[in-house]
C-alpha cells in the first residue's frame, strides 16, 4: 500500500526539525513541496534548505507543486475554505496517484500539522473521495506558539490557569477573556482594538528565521509601536507571518 | 557569564528531540537531570537514553538531582506551588553556582518548557533572588498536545475556530465551552463528569513511549471504557501521564 508522511518542520529555523521528521523524510520516495506565490518564496527557500540539509538517502525526488489561491468573493468563510480544500484535494490525489506502487510521499508542513493547518484534513478527504489505496502517519513539529514563547522566554500559561488560542477576528469581537490568549491568523491587528491597556502583549514575526522580530510590554504602551513595526516589516518583505500572546493577571494571584 | 539552556525534549519518544535541542545539549558543560521518585523512574530512563543517544561531545557531565515533593496540606493550590517553586529555586541556585566560571548547564524539560512547566519561571526566580550572574535561553520541544493529535491523526482546531487548553478541575466546574478543549493535568477524569455525550473524545496516555495507549469516540460511548483502561494502566505502571481533547461540532458548520 502507498504511504503518506505528513511532517511538521517547525517555524523557519531549520534546527526546529526533529529526528523523527528527518527519519520520515528519508523514508519517503518523493517529498512534495508546495509553492504559494512570490510572497512566500522565502518560506519555500526554508523548505528547500531543510531538504538539502537533512535528506541523506540517495534517490529521493523533490516534487514542487503550485497551491491554488482561496477565492473569497460572494461566499462565506466556511464555504470558501471548503471549496479551496476540494481543489487542493484534487491536486493531492494526483500527486499520490503518481507515486510508485507501494511507494511513499511526504508533505512538509510549516509548524505542526495539527494546528491551524489543513494537510491532515485534506489528505483524509482524498482518502474518502478518491479511489486510491493509501494510509498515512503524522509527525509533530514545533509550532509558532512555542517559538514565540521560547524567544520571549516565557511560559504560555499562568500557573494552573487556562489558555485560549483564537483568531484575530474572534478576539476583536469577544475581547480578552482568558488569562492567556494566543492569537494566530490575525490580518486585522485585533490587539490594537481591544480595550485592555494593562494586559501584557508578547508579539513576534518571522519567528525562527534570521528576520525574527519580537516585542513585548504593557499593551497600552507598546500597541502603537508594534503596529508601526509590523507595517514597516510587511512592506520590506512583501509578506508577514506574525503571532502574539496576551496575558491578564499574574502567577499566584488568587 | 554562566549560561543555562532550558531544553524541551518532547514527550517520551527520543526521536521527538530537535536538532536545536541536540546542539544545545552538546554546548553544555553539565546536563541537569531531575529525579522525581520511583514512580517516574521510567521518565528518568527516557532522559538518560536521550543523553546517551545524542551527546557527542566528550567531557559533558550528567548531574542528577532530587526534586522535592509539593506539600499540599493546609494551604491553597497557589500557595503550595509558590512554596514548592521556592524550594526548587534553592536547588537550581546551587546547581548553577556549582558550574565552572563562564560554564553552561542544561535543564532537559519534558514536552515544551512553555506549556504547564515551571522551569522558566523558577530559573527567572533564581535570577531575581540569588546573587548569581547568568543568562539563559529556551529551546522549544514537542508537547503532549501535538503528540496526541499526531497519534490520532487529527487537527486540534476546527477550521477557523478557537481552542481552549485547560485543567481537569476547571473543566469539571465550567463544562465544555469551546469547539475544541484540550485537558491537561486531570487527576479527576473530568471528562466522565460532564454532560455532553455527543462530544468526541481523543484520549492518550504514555504518549510517544512504547507503552502509548490511545482511544477515541463519542464521549457517551467510550467514557466508561477509558476510565477502565486508565485505571488498569495506572495500576500496571504505578503512574500515569495522560491527556485528552474534546470536540464539539464539525468543520464547515456555520
Amino acid at each position: 500500500m502507498k504511504h503518506i508522511h505528513i511532517i511538521g518542520i517547525g517555524t523557519g529555523n531549520p534546527e526546529h526539525v526533529t529526528i523523527q521528521a528527518i527519519n520520515a523524510m528519508n523514508a519517503a520516495d518523493v517529498i512534495f513541496l508546495p509553492l504559494k506565490g512570490a510572497a512566500k518564496e522565502e518560506l519555500a527557500e526554508v523548505r528547500r534548505e531543510i531538504c538539502e540539509r537533512y535528506i541523506a538517502r540517495p534517490g529521493i525526488r523533490i516534487s514542487e507543486f503550485a497551491v491554488p489561491q482561496r477565492q473569497t468573493a460572494e461566499r462565506s468563510y466556511a464555504q470558501s475554505v471548503d471549496t479551496w480544500h476540494g481543489e487542493i484535494a484534487h491536486i493531492y490525489g494526483e500527486l499520490i496517484a503518481g507515486l510508485p506502487e507501494d511507494g511513499s510521499g511526504a508533505f512538509l508542513v510549516w509548524g505542526d500539522p495539527s494546528l491551524y493547518d489543513s494537510t491532515i484534513r485534506i489528505v483524509e478527504r482524498v482518502r474518502q473521495q478518491v479511489d486510491l489505496d493509501f494510509d498515512y502517519t503524522v509527525v509533530p513539529g514545533i509550532t509558532s506558539i512555542q517559538a514565540l514563547a521560547a524567544s520571549h522566554k516565557i511560559p504560555v500559561n499562568l500557573v494552573g490557569r487556562p489558555i485560549e488560542i483564537t483568531t484575530g477576528r474572534r478576539l476583536a469581537r469577544k475581547g480578552l477573556q482568558a488569562p492567556t490568549t494566543v492569537v494566530m491568523l490575525d490580518g486585522e491587528q485585533a490587539f490594537a482594538k481591544i480595550d485592555d491597556p494593562n494586559a501584557e502583549i508578547f508579539w513576534g514575526a518571522y519567528l525562527g528565521t534570521k528576520d525574527e522580530i519580537v516585542r513585548s510590554g504593557r499593551l497600552g504602551d507598546v500597541a502603537a509601536d508594534i503596529l508601526t513595526l509590523r507595517s514597516e516589516a510587511r512592506q520590506r518583505h512583501g509578506w508577514i507571518m506574525d503571532i502574539y500572546l496576551l496575558r491578564k493577571g499574574r502567577d499566584f494571584e488568587e
